[in-house]
């Protein structure tokens, strides 16, 4: 047994692993990807430009950008028994509990399932990738009554994406919006969902366990879940003379206003709700009504005032996805889909350089204590 | 931002949680299960009790231990959604695939999925482990083409496990031998899976899909997939006087020989495997034959010669499933039912006193680089 450390609740400030695909910079209010700001590849390339960064470390040329797109389009259809998997009746329907039930339900249609390889763990997670939007859509479209929208092969990876979840091809901005989020939502150090892809992976896990268990983590209120509570509060105040009396009444009653602040980032604004709030911006003016992005930036300068908070990615991802038409109980799941290209990255890199997680307690119960016979 | 600590591989040393569970006394040999040593444990009281204990904080009196037993026996049943699953026809099955999604498609059966008390973590905890049985023994027969065994509600959880999973109702030293494995599978401080399931459940994500978590975790052959490929190996050997030469073969290859080591206790013999080693020893005395135990009994005196190691508890579970009559797959999602008591009563724990784990990383990749537009 190694010396222990001081107990840090939540591993705050811990080192969990050595990496070479992303920093949060805080100092610098940059966050780093394989060397890259990304809010300038979120102005400059598109994500599956990105999804080839994250998995091989560079950006793919044009005809790497191409391979990695038509390998993406080939595989997005899912296999006969995970199609009657999301057709099964449940009690009561969750987006992310589907999600979790059809990656974890894929990996027994997997023929690398148990090859860890770099290579294998790359096109397992282009086929993961190509298959969640399939999941995402199709079972929601199939618990709601709605026909199935199968993958357009004509469009691209994030324009298919948006069509298979709103029923219409989107016009070029609205792909461009949707492109730039899942890009920002793409990759991010070490959050819950990450740090559990690479915990899981670190028992020579294969990268579907590893990814199922980030869908779990990410379904929590305190990480992924904040996007949907973000847009479900401005419904709730429904016009923008509503807003400030329920922000204000949910502060003195205590309740926590989902969209703001970051363990890491702190007391700075989260670059990446900056980008999505000149995308709701557009998208409000392209559509005639700025109504709900006037709403958004006086929610932010109402936190910054009452509580010293800046938005967080989640406050403006939200009104980015209800624009462009997408049901909220898929911005969780879209969130996750996106993430994929990351959690693939750092599972090629645990497989690679692997140590098994397994830390230690600090144990506070009783001692020395005898059972009487039970048996 | 806090201050950073020094970077610990696997975070190995590092201080997690603290906790009121349970606790590695390596320097007394002892496994502290909320103040009475786990062995201890399994030589007086039976896997229900422990199961009390572990979820309330103290050993059940007779008429406790008998409400939780019924509570158990009530629950068995699968949803018919659920039993469905079992039955999709996969490309390859794995048991532990199929537990994974199994556990995950009963979240969308949970009344109280998102009741985060302890006594709503508690109930789900007892439904979780009286259906577990169902999942394992139900996939494993469809997808082996038997007919399927539903609980018998005139036997003991243990009883009944054992019953669904070989179809023949065990005797009393077989059941004995099969609870004595749940009680020292049922809690171990924090492994990789607990680890995953209290990370998970941070995110306040709920029970099912920290278990799932879990799952995935213990999939990994670093982890709970140990005690298949120790049984495989002894079946490779066939007979006795074959294993030496086997295991030398394997030593000189440099190949890992499954069943021996531990992180936590390194030099010494694991008190879990002692017990499972006398378990094996009455098994054999009663089967007629005891060369099963003799071959482990030879192997575990070969790799202390050869390597210094000791035997840990897959190494002897696993014959002792073997007598039992058990399908081989099915002995780590038989890990994963016994544990799924501990991670019940961690995942309270971390949802009663709360803080979201997000640790930093230690970047080495480049910085400063400007994307070309790809746009």
């Amino acid at each position: 047994m190694t010396e222990q450390q001081a107990f840090r609740p939540g591993l705050d400030g811990v080192i969990a692993s050595a990496t070479n695909i992303s920093y949060l910079d805080v100092d610098h209010e940059q966050i780093v990807i394989r060397g890259y700001d990304l809010i300038e590849l979120a102005r400059t390339v598109r994500y599956v430009d990105v999804v080839g960064l994250l998995l091989d470390g560079k950006l793919p040329d044009k005809e790497e950008a191409d391979k990695l797109e038509d390998d993406l389009r080939a595989a997005g259809e899912l296999p006969e028994a995970v199609l009657q998997l999301l057709q099964l009746e449940t009690n009561h329907y969750n987006a992310m509990d589907m999600l979790r039930t059809g990656i974890s339900s894929l990996a027994g249609f997997e023929e690398e399932l148990d090859d860890r390889s770099r290579e294998a763990n790359r096109r397992k997670t282009i086929r993961l990738l190509a298959k969640i939007p399939s999941i995402i859509a199709g079972g929601y479209r199939i618990q709601s009554g709605q026909p199935l929208i199968m993958p357009d092969r004509n469009l691209s990876y994030s324009a298919n994406f948006l069509y298979m979840l709103t029923g219409k091809v989107p016009n070029e901005h609205q792909e461009r919006a949707f492109d730039q989020s899942l890009i920002v939502y793409s990759e991010h150090e070490m959050p819950n969902s990450t740090f559990v892809a690479r915990v899981i992976a670190s028992t020579q896990a294969d990268l579907y366990g590893a990814v199922t268990g980030a869908v779990a983590s990410l379904k929590g209120t305190l990480h992924g879940g904040a996007n949907e509570a973000v847009m479900k509060m401005l419904l709730e105040a429904q016009t923008i003379d509503k807003l400030e009396p329920l922000l204000l009444g949910k502060l003195a009653n205590k309740e926590r206003i989902m969209g703001f602040g970051h363990r890491v980032y702190m007391k700075k604004m989260d670059p990446r709700a900056m980008l999505m709030k000149e995308a709701l911006h557009s998208l409000s003016e392209l559509g005639g009504n700025d109504e709900l992005y006037r709403m958004c930036d006086l929610g932010e300068r109402i936190m910054h005032r009452e509580k010293g908070l800046y938005p967080n990615l989640d406050y403006y991802a939200a009104p980015v996805y209800y624009l462009l038409g997408i049901p909220i109980d898929l911005y969780t799941p879209i969130f996750l889909a996106a993430r994929t290209a990351g959690l693939g990255a750092h599972v090629i890199e645990q497989h690679e350089n692997n140590r098994l997680f397994r830390p230690r307690v600090h144990y506070m119960g009783p001692r020395g204590l005898t059972p009487k016979s039970g048996i």
